[in-house]
């Protein structure tokens, strides 16, 4: 019987790559699940709801922006969205814990399905900036998961891209024929801005994978050269 | 400056002493988090809300009950309540890793306002059918909380009963001054049933700890000898 997988899908690049990397290379039958926390891009999530129309058993769209009552972060508070990170070290865009929140309530889902997978999204360069991402972070999950969890239902926690660069996914998901114009990063809901952080990163990031972001941009992304 | 601490607070005797306890004898400004996720007992709510009125700085109620959307168990989908436990092993009354959902909302809701301390009422009796209860799962998830924050804002989780019985907490409840009159533990909601799992474990800690419950019961628990 074909494992179940549920898939923490955003509607962003690196969770719809990793629906995509779940049924196409892992052969798994994808539940998508995604958790808005009251966070703006609500065409996010009907890019979730496309991808998961293409490629996913199921889709479930559940809505915790009660949440916002006890959640500080600029991504559900701030009425503006500043052009760049000009804070040093951790991101300005950090809501506390937030992949803990998601992979505790996917692992509950999966274990009520018995579904033997979570699958979710963060990569390489997240690490950087947002603890929750690194890989020490989704070790220390699996082991509560594994204690936390009734004798033999403990999913395993998977992260495809956690060793990868935006780059590097945008590459992968190009062989696994991912439809990047249904995918959505931009912290501004509508249109994509082009000149928030996350415009600028994507934009670039398929520069580096050697093609063009398919997405309508209301400013072009200025052209960031690696490491600059 | 008096440091704060996240209470989570159901309104059941344990969470209530907790409440007490990072109050009265820790001296910290508690800031209490009732998470409703579709469970029948809504007066254990307004238990907690009587209860943080007494004692905490802050009260909130979140309603996630979109979480019954994913989670399959008896407390949320159950149209009838059976007088005993008879599954062998974890209880039949498991939600899957509720209390790592629960420990994860209420660490973000520590970092977002600075407080230093999470209070789980958790206690050494639950550990035996809910594996999320264990000793192990708190540990595990302090490791998580400490590597998935940023820096010097990872709060310390207190499950301040993990090694007492629900006699003990009590005991140490009356010594506290807690009402018991304002906490609710059947899973029945309106008046506590007396017949179920709860409302006999409760009736019985009371009289182990020496007194008698001060609630209400549609039906008188019977008496159950220790080990029996």
């Amino acid at each position: 019987m074909q494992e179940k997988a549920i898939i923490l899908l955003s509607g962003g690049v690196d969770s719809v790559t990793g629906a995509y990397w779940a049924v196409k290379e892992r052969g798994w039958e994808a539940h998508a699940l995604s958790l808005n926390y009251g966070h703006r891009a609500t065409i996010e999530l009907s890019c979730a709801s496309e991808i998961a129309s293409r490629v996913c058993a199921s889709y479930k769209s559940l809505d915790l922006s009660v949440l916002k009552e006890v959640l500080k972060s600029p991504l559900i508070d701030m009425d503006i969205i500043p052009e760049e990170n000009d804070r040093e070290g951790d991101s300005y865009y950090v809501v506390p814990v937030r992949n803990i929140i998601f992979l505790s309530i996917a692992t509950a889902y999966a274990e009520s399905i018995g579904a033997k997978h979570v699958v979710i999204g963060n990569h390489a360069e997240d690490a950087k900036g947002f603890p929750d991402c690194r890989p020490e972070a989704m070790e220390a999950m699996q082991k509560v998961v594994e204690v936390a969890s009734e004798k033999g239902k403990a999913p395993t926690l998977w992260s495809p891209w956690l060793r990868s660069s935006k780059a590097e996914i945008i590459r992968k998901g190009l062989e696994l024929g991912v439809p990047y114009e249904h995918t959505y990063s931009c912290y501004v809901d509508g249109i994509a801005c082009g000149v928030c952080e996350a415009c600028e990163y994507r934009y670039n990031a398929f520069i580096e994978a050697g093609t063009v972001d398919p997405i309508p941009y209301a400013v072009t992304p200025r052209v960031v050269k690696r490491n600059e």
